[in-house]
């Protein structure tokens, strides 16, 4: 097989799937898109570098999912419907299989949501996946980070924590918190519903408090949590409280969306997470002030070891 | 100055500019954009690598606008109006003074065209730049590539050549030349004003005749090309003709849009380039069969020394 920039492009093109708003995909200059008519457009932009937001050794099927799965997380986040990505990717070298492996994942992701693959490059240079996602969402019905109010209560979806825990005990972490770390599934279907009930999201990239804390630097207000509300997977409950703790307040890499609303929607969101199969939990609350407080089973202030994981 | 990620995107954000359309910019966990009625959205991305696409030693005022100048030279060459770009920037290291000369770059170009900076991110690694470009064009108005008819003119826009020649002359070419290779200028006008001119266009990045090539291969026709006729700027007229037509032929990074059109648009194109004070240049024609066919001044068939640049 050749190895130049034109067949990649053909290759990662044959694969690309497609969708009837695509006009002209993968194979002009750009991509040709037709829009829904009265509805805002979302945009996010993630890379993903070897090392630095996936360990060196991390299977390729797993990278394609990741660097998709981010970017969609920041849709969902947003209460966005994703249609459309475009892919940037630096390689090495050309190597066929890895890319087969690579995209193995990544259109996994992108079929089980309707995405298609309209547009990118492939270069030469140190592994980097540069993602961008769009979709498009009602007006007015995004969820936006500065909607908090003081009295919301503080929700987080499924478990946090495992992914860090798997990056910790790394080179051989358990396969269900590993699983955590290289397939995070983006939290799509409830942030499309979150819209109407949640007064601000986002989802928990950084850690849950480093998190927390944009959506109350945005609204002008502090937020207490408890950390033994956290929900932790059945993996992360056979390690000491010290550590799961630190893992699931600090540890970043969840993808969980982290949501305040007012307490008159707790049985609606109760019902949400039924029907959604996916648990729902009430973490802490929105007060007035600056800041995320993290507080113990004693209801003493914990301080967290670090102040969330920044990419520098 | 902290050298947080936080604080780089504070920093973008602080200068990143405004649009009426652009609902929420960057600071969430996605853009928010309003969109116009009835035209198609257009979507292009593109990366720059150190050492691959520009040479190590540049400046950081040329990477920044050559990394937005090539994706706004792909929105030019399907006839767009651009509106919003995503920056995603790895760095080796945080350097506010690099950061705030890149952005004085990329920022300088993003304002000539009214584009907004909505999104993106920083993360660490070897230095790469990729950006995506998101414009629109009315519908049935966008340059294709696979829109070339037989009997149709060829023509480029600007001149050829420059950027190779620059690339050649390192580590000390002519400033002219370097400024060519530095700070390409999208033909963004142009490529709005050739919509029901021209029949097919796209951007040369790649070299002449790759890039006349790929229009062929998606027409389902070839061209022939006459050397003598390709443009030349005064710098790369003091270059003996086999140099310079190697430039000018297969040497890339020229962001010229290269176009068909029937021979009846000649007097409108000829004026065209007048209203632009740009020159358009007539330089072969498309003809029955495959493949691009480029002529020496005695009409004998040239061989070009490599078929183009390829990133791998």
């Amino acid at each position: 097989m050749d190895t130049g920039e034109f067949d990649l492009i053909a290759h990662i093109r044959a694969r690309a799937g497609v969708r009837a708003d695509v006009v002209l995909g993968i194979g002009d200059d750009a991509a040709l898109l037709q829009l829904p008519a009265g509805r805002h457009l979302v945009v996010t932009a993630d890379t993903l570098n070897a090392g630095v937001h996936f360990p060196e050794a991390t299977a390729p099927q797993d990278i394609g999912w990741k660097s998709l799965a981010v970017n969609l997380s920041d849709l969902a986040a947003m209460g966005a419907e994703p249609a459309w990505c475009t892919l940037s990717l630096s390689l090495p070298a050309s190597d066929p299989a890895w890319l087969d492996a690579f995209l193995d994942g990544f259109l996994a992701l992108a079929r089980r949501h309707g995405v298609a693959l309209i547009g990118g490059d492939t270069t030469r240079g140190p592994l980097a996946i540069a993602v961008t996602a769009i979709g498009t969402v009602e007006p007015g019905r995004a969820l936006r980070r500065d909607g908090a109010r003081v009295g919301d209560d503080v929700w987080v979806s499924g478990t946090l924590g495992d992914a860090a825990a798997a990056l910790h005990l790394l080179p051989m972490p358990p396969a269900d918190l590993r699983e955590r770390l290289d397939r995070p599934v983006p939290r799509v279907e409830l942030g499309r519903r979150l819209a109407g009930l949640a007064h601000a999201a986002l989802d928990v990239s950084d850690g849950l408090i480093a998190d927390l804390g944009h959506i109350c630097r945005a609204s002008g207000v502090g937020a207490e949590v408890e950390l033994d509300r956290l929900p932790a997977s059945a993996a992360l409950h056979a390690y000491p409280p010290s550590e799961r703790f630190a893992w699931q307040a600090t540890g970043g890499d969840d993808y969980e969306l982290c949501f305040t609303a007012p307490a008159f929607t707790r049985n609606a969101l109760a019902e949400l997470g039924v029907s959604l199969a996916l648990p729902l939990t009430r973490i802490g609350r929105i007060v007035e002030g600056a800041g995320v407080l993290a507080l113990d089973v004693e209801g003493r202030l914990w301080p967290p070891p670090r102040a969330g994981y920044t990419h520098f």
